[in-house]
């Protein structure tokens, strides 16, 4: 990767000033002054006024916008403007627009319109962004390249039959002999073997349940057309203005599963990550911590770009909660603290039309004068205050394992129990780990693992045959692993790793399950520790292991639930909150991790920086040594934070585990 | 509008003899004498057996019922038998089947299989209508054109490339230019700038969330369109018997949003109106109180025809509640303590066959030996002895604004809170007002509001920019104003008014909003003044107002919940239903209504009549003088009614309020 | 029917080794042997591996593995493998793909991809099945052929053109006359009167709601024609080889509705039945029962297969639980119990790869060593042990009614309440009775109902003219009829009865109801025997008969709820559990039927054989004299079986309901 576009950690947001009159611009850059808007994405929607027919171009007010811009000394992450495409392309060739499952056309009229695979789309697409690159490639205030926007959101997968046509090619390209892909597809299930790779579609609507692999196959495939669509706009842009960077903003997110981010990272001259808390989750910052640790790991720990966020409520969730007075600055310090260099925000000023009109933005329709713009110019200053913290890394004893093909292999139709949710069970054991006061890297199963403590693989259903070895090496250091319910099932292929369960596991964990026996909704079993648990047990014995706790009730009554193998441990159960939380407090200790902070209170390290977050609602005090930046205050043996507030503490000493 | 084309307070039903033999009919006409039926509606969906193959005509079977009726004594309602095109034309022209937005056809097989826009349609069902009014037009039976049956119930709107043909034509002609459509629209939000009309398509289903404006023009040209068809039929029936009145009946109903029947009133000879409970909602009585009160408003307070009810369950409810001893005549009356001056229902004779087979009827499946047969005879009498009542109008003191365009624009999507539904909030301050005592008439925002001493203006996100000023006076000669939480956010192009919510009415209110915050489903707050509240709270200060509750816990505790601006009353969350009753008391009194009823006995004046509805479980005294007309006894001081039983005096000297 | 194809009391499975590599192929010949297995059923999926390409067959691989069950004395249930087509048909001919009633296409990808009344899928799927019959219909190891796969399962309706051209085919052949459809049809009403059978459509979705004898006749259309495609099948077999009997498996079951499997029991050779434990029901195991009375029904009291079932868990319910110990040889015990010659699993062993992995199998993912396989060895013996059963007589006291035809009416739209549920009333009384330690035969209604002594008539909407009279020479007799609500309603047309409810039933029982009172969903009411009840009431008056209890609140307090004429009972209502099952208990004791067994212990004879299943969780006594099959031992005065097991006892001496 390149070096970081921007200065300090900068302030930044959505621009769109088409939304408004001219009369509003100079106003628009006087109040970025004031907030200390550090830089601005510009174009996203763009296309429509900027190629308003096809092949005839209006740069003029965007050149002004630009130069008013500049002038105000505000950096400027340049988006293609191609992620909407404009009414006259998809009238033109409707044959663009994509297809669900079931057959409907997706009409225009939203954004997005566009199949990932047609080649229409690409011809104008590409066209617009070598215009751009010509005309804006060496401007003084473009610090930043931005293909389209949020690759995938609304078309991450298409059934048409242009994508029909690219899957078979992709297909054909990835197992070369069609004798291959049944072997991998298991086609001899149902009669579904394939004489040639013209047969195949993708996987829409069907009788019966359909061949796993062949869908985990069409995710794949989904996840690399969409980036071979950045490569193509990439591409263009490095070759007519190499000496700019180029990213595109990411959906790491429990509602977006269809990139496979991990594959897509190489690719980007900085990651830049799209985050919005989401109130239809039962923890809510827990959630956004999870991601901000993925998104790191993303970025192989690397500081990385938040490129949206909101200072408020969005509109796209059912109820949409707003932040409470404090929020604001305490979200994005979290993104800070775990390794955010930038923290921007959709969008500069709130819609007066549109589908978007009720989304949070830093100058709200009550304009300037308004506590939202108050706190705005609030953060503003604390992000110039913090600087010096760009470029440093965060500190992790522990890792968490996450992997994309993994979710979309466990949540496919057809398993035990289809209460067992990938994300569910990742966060569950990321909250426990963070609640009890460690920071934990979320990191691909291929990661090196070298530097971890502790390593936890929640519910990983499907991994290759290298992550067992490594795991064992943990162990072998003393290293302590995790392991829950329903992970090593099955290999890449989805297909079951036999003789017993968990597959790839059963050595390292000295353990064998016959059958799964998965509990009906609501039902809980009870454990000889006290504990309780619900969702999911197994006809589990040991192998070599030690058993920590076994159920006293439910249908397999003193099966072992909880089995340890030295330092691997087996919990073949969902625990309830308590008993997850006491589990993880007793394996974060053992393997020797400090544990600072407590659920409320987010302690984290990056660097010499501590980052102390309270979350609560009573004052917390934490032992550190140094300056406080946001005050400018020293800090002697310890700081206090009041309820709702944030410090971020220059270390004069680091000591282990602060 | 023409004079009332029945006599009295008339008794009518649907009549469709061409489901019987016609040995039945003797008996038919028999039994409605019997049970003093005034009028039946006739021929609502006989299109196929009058013209059974294209343009060959079988009136023999009609002149013969016709004829059995006019000998008989009884008048007739003559639909004009298009309202479901027989298969013959939908085999014929399968381009005239409405497709939803999805792009699924809906198939013959039920009724009202016809896209409104349709040419075809259009062709053949005016050729039915002229063969009708030539061969109908002058038979002394009729007293009233029914075109077609129950417009847009079923396909209000269609999706279709006609009907896209159709709504850029209109756009066209409600824009001229493509640039204010694009200015309305809001289309530099999402690229989504429109060259030319050609390129815009009906709002189908869409990757993203769809433009509002977009949705919410199309909702006003779909109720448009379907008024253009009423015009076109209405306009043969006058060109070929002009002495007839013509009506349609209307669907006013909290289930069917897509008519704006202000916009549809004007071209009525006189307001027709089918009305069923709906046992899916919580106050059953109370919404039909409401739209009662609705059609009046809808009708300019004159009287008006109940076109279409049930004499006990209907059959397209999930559970269908039949109606109890008593009740028939209960809810009768209050269709006609609330204007109407004609009870009718949907059907004669119960089905043997098809899909309303198990609907109630005037005659049920048990025949005319059973309950719901006397109570329909004991009603016949009830309604002759009420006759006189027929022409008085309503008194009421209150308005409550209602506005189909505010529905449309409120309910849409990407909102602060999807549990904001605009009906609830309207039904919940009919109620309190109605069961507070109080009669209200429900009208449009540009109705004449002089003669009211308290305005209800519940939820009403969309207003034009009069309203105010109105609201204005009725403060400025010292009547009381309500409005309640998300009113006056955007103008009729759904724009935000910017600076502050209530945009609209901030200035009459003495308040101002910066920012929502709606509560999570099922979470509640707390006001100082022991009241509890959910849904909503917002970020409120106030501007010369005066706070008279505020929140002390939730997202603002210490912020304003209620204020007043001297008689201008602002309620910026949804108080629980004891706190909504005790402010509606509040207000009224305050106001100088008089109130007499309560949640269960309703006493409603027209003119100089009286009408007591008691649907307590307790005796009901009410104050009066006079005659009570349906068992024609003296009434002196005061009238005493049974529980579950109603009253209608002739009041001797109207008090102030009773 | 033919004798019965296989020895004793077979154990069977689905053998799929087209899954497994050749080197597998002796180790399940092995493994079978140990386990007992009698027969498998062979190549049900196995068309794309038998006929690669079109025309091309390649039977090698099957010859082998075929010999190599017949060295290893397995016998054979040969599929005709055209359950599923191959992808090289369905992408030639994408015109055999079903459609459902809203326009989608099912495409391939899964299994039964192909339309009931498909000509081009009928004409390679009879060239494949005349090449099997050729090859396989003589040798030894084959016993049974088995005609495709679970007809209907997946593509029991499809509503594409050629569906439509056979639907209409179908009723001109049913009717004639389109005049004698649109009587039966109820046309008249909705203006859908049909000129010709060219206007005929299947009921595809519509505007509103449909006509409910056009959605019965297609019900019965489409049973009709997948009883066709299983004749041509059958044919051809016959045809070739003419000595070795034909079955198709069926599914009777809560959740498949759509074959009317009394019309196609006389096609068959012998009854072959597929069951899965559905746990999304309350009852899991009296569902069970239930089936397996039916299937017997179904087989006019002859002994039938049981082709699948479950060793465990299945895979496509939303939870998946898996069987307890013990339970696999209790719930195939059942099945015995009930007229089962023949237990058989899918599938052999469990896949790896494909949408069924999930499944159980006889042999695990986890292999030989496992509790699973070792219970399998224990079914083996014990089927074994008690081969002599085979061709041995359920005897039964009491009859059920069941009817498909009355489910899908029943079940059909635009009813009083929607909570009517046909299955929901069948299983109450089969549970009800069963519980209270009877054994009932579910039969249809035109069944010879002479030999019992009590028949329940739960909810039988539907029901043609000649059951009230059979059910009147029961009562003649002395025998007890007992029938529910909404029973008697309609003819075979779906017309109403007129004159009062229930309205084939009323003279029988002696009641007469004028109304239904539905009761909202949650609602309860009392009866002044003090139970409670739910979902239903009526407008009854007795006329004739006896009030058994009434109701003391809700809508209609005072009312008959329960009823006898003699010995007709009418229950007005759905009664709580414990009132259902008091109702039960007194019926039969009055009936003088002799009740053994409780809820939890099921005491069922089979000609001299008396199988208790003991599912409570303490030992049962059970009074029988004679000997024990799968221990072998004798039982003297009674026999003693503990929680959870199960008995077989040869009884010397039947004792008069034993």
């Amino acid at each position: 990767m390149t070096s970081f576009p921007f200065d300090g950690i900068a302030l930044g947001c959505d621009y769109n000033p088409e939304q408004w009159p001219r009369s509003v611009w100079p106003e628009d850059i006087a109040l970025m002054q004031e907030a200390g808007v550090g830089f601005v994405t510009l174009g996203v929607f763009s296309w429509a006024l900027l190629e308003p027919e096809p092949g005839r171009f209006d740069f003029g007010w965007f050149d002004e916008i630009l130069g008013l811009l500049h002038e105000g000394g505000i950096a400027v992450d340049m988006a293609t403007a191609t992620a909407a495409p404009p009414p006259w392309l998809t009238a033109a060739h409707p044959e663009m627009l994509t297809v669900d499952e079931f057959g409907h056309t997706l009409w225009p009229g939203s954004r997005q319109s566009w199949c990932p695979s047609s080649p229409v789309f690409r011809e104008h697409a590409l066209r617009l962004v070598a215009e751009m690159a010509r005309r804006y490639g060496e401007h003084p205030a473009v610090r930043l390249w931005h293909v389209s926007n949020e690759l995938g959101c609304h078309n991450g997968r298409c059934w048409c039959d242009v994508s029909a046509a690219a899957f078979r090619a992709w297909l054909a390209d990835r197992y070369g002999d069609v004798e291959k892909l049944n072997d991998t597809w298991g086609t001899a299930f149902w009669s579904q073997h394939y004489a040639s790779f013209d047969e195949v579609l993708p996987p829409r609507i069907t009788p019966a349940v359909p061949n796993p692999t062949h869908q985990l196959d069409f995710a794949r495939f989904c996840s690399d057309e969409l980036l071979d669509y950045h490569r193509a706009e990439r591409d263009v842009l490095r070759d007519i203005c190499p000496s700019v960077p180029v990213t595109t903003n990411f959906i790491i997110s429990s509602h977006q599963s269809e990139q496979d981010y991990f594959s897509w990272a190489p690719d980007m001259d900085v990651i830049a990550q799209d985050h919005y808390l989401d109130h239809r989750l039962p923890h809510v910052h827990a959630e956004q911590a999870f991601t901000d640790d993925l998104t790191r790991g993303v970025a192989g720990g690397a500081p990385w770009l938040l490129m949206e966020s909101a200072t408020s409520a969005v509109n796209w969730q059912p109820v949409n909660i707003a932040k409470r007075p404090g929020e604001l600055l305490l979200d994005s310090l979290r993104h800070v603290a775990r390794g955010a260099d930038a923290v921007a925000f959709f969008q500069w000023r709130a819609s007066r039309a549109g589908g978007e009109k009720f989304h949070s933005a830093l100058v709200p329709h009550a304009g300037r004068d308004s506590m939202k713009f108050r706190e705005v110019v609030e953060l503003g200053a604390a992000l110039t205050a913090i600087g010096e913290v760009a470029g440093s890394h965060v500190v992790a004893d522990v890792a968490l394992l996450w992997d994309w093909n993994a979710w979309w292999a466990c949540d496919l139709g057809s398993h035990p129990s289809a209460e067992v949710r990938y994300v569910d069970a990742v966060h569950r054991w990321h909250k426990a780990v963070t609640d009890a006061g460690a920071t934990a890297d979320v990191v691909s199963p291929s990661a090196d693992l070298s530097g971890y403590k502790v390593v936890v693989v929640p519910t990983l259903y499907l991994v290759d045959d290298t992550l067992a070895p490594a795991l064992a090496e943990v162990v072998a250091r003393g290293g302590h692993v995790l392991v829950t319910y329903f992970s090593g099932i099955v290999d890449t292929c989805d297909h079951i790793r036999l003789g017993g369960y968990p597959g790839a596991f059963r050595e390292l964990l000295g353990v064998r399950s016959e059958e799964f026996a998965p509990l009906a909704p609501g039902a809980t079993v009870t454990l000889d520790d006290g504990g309780t648990a619900d969702l999911w047990t197994e006809l589990l014995t040991t192998a070599g292991a030690e058993v920590v706790a076994s159920y006293t009730d439910g249908p397999l009554p003193g099966t072992p639930a909880v089995t340890r193998n030295g330092t691997a441990w087996y919990i073949a159960t969902r625990l309830d909150e308590a008993a997850t939380a006491a589990l993880a407090e007793r394996v974060l200790d053992e393997a020797g991790v400090t544990r600072t902070g407590s659920d409320g209170v987010e302690v984290v390290r990056r660097g010499k920086y501590v980052f102390v977050l309270n979350r609560s609602s009573t004052e917390a005090v934490v032992p550190v040594t140094g300056t406080e930046l946001i005050s400018g205050t020293a800090v002697a043996g310890s700081v206090s934070v009041a309820a709702g507030c944030a410090a971020v503490i220059r270390a004069a000493v680091i000591q282990e585990g602060t």
